[in-house]
């Protein structure tokens, strides 16, 4: 049976940078590049070049392996023409294989906002589209207001998308800019724009201001769009936009979609869906939903009450889809068997083979089990996973032991009646038997210990020399300062390789020593292969010295 | 023009109560009946007498003034009649006036959970109907997996829905109960229903497994139901149920609903929704959700960024409902591209009224945008805007000078061998020329700060005794330990307000004090108007005293 291609486009680094609270560095983007290509969505919009210093050097490189690689901007403005206009250049000269240019479908708001004709405004848009399919760009356009401007002047509204298709977009997109539209209305709507355009030239672009994004996003498609954008967890302004996270398994998953179209995301990628969906919250700093559909920790949860003795019959009549499709877990009775083999999928990414029998397979599950319950993560940090694996598995050498250490942190007025802040910390280790003492100043209390921790590891120093701490992030799991403290740290080395770990104490310094131990624990069970001879021989002359 | 009634169904407390981590206390219940009568549903479903001792007593009596106190149980079991069975009779000699009772409409749930023949079933439905329906109470039937059900065994489906309205049921309720069915599925199946029973006796109960369970109970509307069964802030089991505050100004405000058909919400209760949604969320003690749609915190927020220009022109272009209709307000954000209208508005949200040309604006103006710069965002946190607004214009009364503090974080080893971590901080404060030195322990050395800092405030003590630190939040602007560090910490007292203060420094000790200090200030800021003659008194005592 011949499906629809249906394209997803992903707009959380350009809508969803309008979330209140929300900014991404350059290396959150890139990084979130590599979730968006994990998830196999076929555009991601990176940003707005030309807007800001972050989004302008973002877009100086191709970023995307296999999606298409969009910047988003304006269409060129009134009184002049788009090969001279700098805004729409910037979007033409960038690395970008599509641009995204966004147009007013309202004519209200063309006088309001542009205050200009809805002619010149039309021949803005064909003249910005025609200047960047020139110069080899596909062309998107996004159709602001569509909705609410089909709805005051129709006539205008459909010669935007027509003259956008006339001058080569590839793409219009329709936009429900206030998100207020209802689905039955999209349907209408789109029914009789289906009369001047071919649904695969149409996309959809759906805002959650009455809690019905998805829901648009699915019936703009039943009605013949070809293309759906939204973003990771429903990122956006106000409500926020479509979430693609939940859209995506339901498209792939239901058969009332599935029978009819097909997408890029095959079941392999829908595994790791769970997965994304918390590392993107990790990465934003924000505990994840719950509740969210498909991926939220409640999502398979039940407390049984009525349904109890159904439950435990047949699962599968409780579970409107099975929650390994998506990478979760049941939360009733975990199963054991499932759980398991997530372990050894888990164990396998760090080149750890075991036996599905093996003994010790039970102890890590348990292990890891007890430390989520205490509040660690291991979806965001995966290299707190290989530490504790080989920790448990009994295959992590001992490096160094930390004795004792000491951060200090004093506000006051020097000599000169200047306030000043003054930071230190002080390392105590146990290398192969010798005890290294250091001191450093930082400016703060974590950045001192990591100083004075790095400052002399002994045989260890030349191994981590490459390692540098990229991101360091704070969670608090109960709120208050007196409650449970998650420290993420993200670091690199010159291999080009990054990883996660995590600490969760009370204590904030203590969450963070952990988290910047267990990095230096990393960085050197990577480099251990290659150096275990040497160290051994090192171990050695080192004891006899000691001793 | 005559529209059709729909009748709104709360099952917060019952099915709500099925939430992982949710329990309600009696009192809770209470409240929120409280709640639910001040947002108008027209049946109030209060728990299930006989299942547990809070939900037995909770029947006791009538618990609501104006909506329809409803009890939820079982149809009768197999091998006994209603009139003997005692969970039945639980219910019929409760004091509620209507009863809900579920029973299965998937042939293959009646055979699995129930042991028994779809004929018994039916016959059980019947007798339960006919039972509670003599013994003058309203009677309505929740049928269980009908969607599910219906695909597998259209006609058994069919049957379940005939027999309890031949027998008497006043309601038959159609529930999704996996959640998994979509919108355009919902309209072809109860389309099926309708040809069988008339709408004004079917209602809808849909989950939000899938993310549409609002789309769906107005898919079953428009199909013809004229009841929706669903929950504050979508509350429920796995994913949640229907969301009744995101529902409710969808019917009641959106022309397309609103013109076809009547609730029982007047626009006086709907101006009391976003007040309803927090207290709900106070009352779960958890944090009401930023972009929940008509009530959040963000719901009509925006960053203005693309839109700005055509927002200062006319709000209403870029709001789907005026903010006000649900009690809430548009927040545009103080940020990078905020003018002086926008900050205009910021100020009026304190209370601060100023001239458009008042001088002083330029220079907040410049200075808001001076610290964004270096890392201030004040998106999030509007009592730090508040301080520093009253700093810049010269309004902000001197509370207290800190002198000096120390915070100070040591792991080691103690007497017994076992690793310790020590915490302690130290403040010194000046309180109206009065020099107060404080020492506290924490877990942790902002818990440590604020505890010590808080210890002894002197005159301002006793203003402060409410506040109290629900969250705080630390984010890395740079990336690695040596980036700088923004800090929001957020704060509650017994009024029920929360607001959210901010610190950026390269310290995290620094950038978390900054906002602790703020948070204080704001707090005396608040207090200041009832207690400033009792101040000035204090002050000048205290200054005497210190002279």
């Amino acid at each position: 049976m011949s499906r629809d291609r249906l394209y997803l486009f992903d707009t959380t680094l350009r809508d969803g940078a309008q979330t209140a609270g929300v900014e991404f560095s350059l290396e959150d983007k890139v990084a979130i590049i590599g979730l968006l290509e994990e998830l196999g969505v076929d555009y991601i919009e990176g940003g707005y070049p030309g807007a800001n210093p972050v989004d302008t050097a973002f877009f100086e490189q191709k970023r995307t392996k296999k999606a298409t690689f969009t910047a988003f901007g304006m269409t060129k403005r009134t009184g002049r023409s788009a090969a001279n206009d700098p805004g729409v250049q910037a979007l033409v000269n960038s690395a970008a294989a599509a641009t995204c240019f966004v147009a007013k479908a309202w004519d209200y708001q063309v006088e309001l906002a542009l205050g200009s004709t809805t002619d010149e405004h039309l021949e803005g848009l064909a003249d910005t589209v025609r200047t960047a399919a020139s110069a080899g760009k596909e062309v998107l356009i996004d159709l602001e207001h569509f909705f609410d401007g089909f709805k005051a002047n129709p006539e205008y509204a459909l010669s935007c998308v027509t003259t956008a298709l006339d001058a080569g977009a590839r793409w219009v997109v329709l936009c429900d800019t206030n998100g207020g539209t209802m689905p039955a209305e999209i349907r209408g709507i789109v029914g009789t724009v289906l009369k001047f355009a071919p649904g695969d030239k149409l996309g959809i672009h759906p805002h959650d201001d009455t809690g019905q994004a998805v829901a648009n996003a699915l019936a703009a498609v039943e009605a013949g769009v070809r293309q759906v954008q939204g973003t990771l967890n429903g990122l956006g302004e106000r409500c926020g936009n479509a979430n693609l996270i939940t859209l995506i398994p339901t498209l792939v998953l239901k058969p009332y979609y599935a029978e009819r179209f097909e997408t890029g995301i095959t079941p392999a990628h829908l595994e790791r869906l769970t997965h994304i969906s918390r590392a993107f919250d990790d990465r934003l700093n924000r505990a994840p939903a719950r509740q969210a559909p498909y991926v939220g920790a409640s999502a398979f949860a039940t407390k049984a009450g009525i349904h109890a003795s159904a439950l435990l019959k047949d699962f599968s009549t409780y579970e409107h889809v099975p929650p390994e499709s998506v990478g979760n877990e049941r939360a009733i009775m975990v199963s054991q068997q499932a759980g398991k083999s997530n372990l050894l999928t888990a164990l396998a990414r760090h080149d750890i083979t075991l036996e599905k029998d093996d003994q010790r397979l039970e102890k890590l599950l348990a292990t890891v089990k007890q430390r989520e319950a205490r509040g660690y993560s291991y979806d965001g940090a995966d290299a707190s996973f290989a530490v504790l694996a080989r920790s448990v598995l009994g295959t992590l050498p001992s490096f160094f032991d930390v004795e004792h250490y000491r951060a200090m942190v004093e506000r006051r007025h020097n000599a000169q009646g200047e306030e000043i802040t003054v930071t230190e910390a002080v390392v105590k280790v146990r290398v192969q038997g010798e005890l290294l003492m250091s001191v450093a100043e930082g400016n703060g209390p974590v950045n001192a210990l990591d100083q004075a921790l790095r400052k002399d590891l002994g045989i260890y120093s030349s191994r981590i020399e490459d390692l540098e701490l990229v991101d360091f992030k704070v969670r608090i799991l109960d709120g208050g300062t007196g409650a449970v403290t998650r420290v993420l740290v993200e670091s690199k080395d010159s291999t080009g390789e990054r990883w996660t770990t995590i600490g969760v104490s009370s204590n904030i310094i203590d969450a963070s020593f952990e988290a910047l131990y267990e990095s230096i624990t990393y960085k050197l069970l990577k480099t251990e292969a290659s150096q275990s001879s040497a160290v051994s021989t090192t171990a050695r002359l080192a004891q006899k010295a000691a001793g």
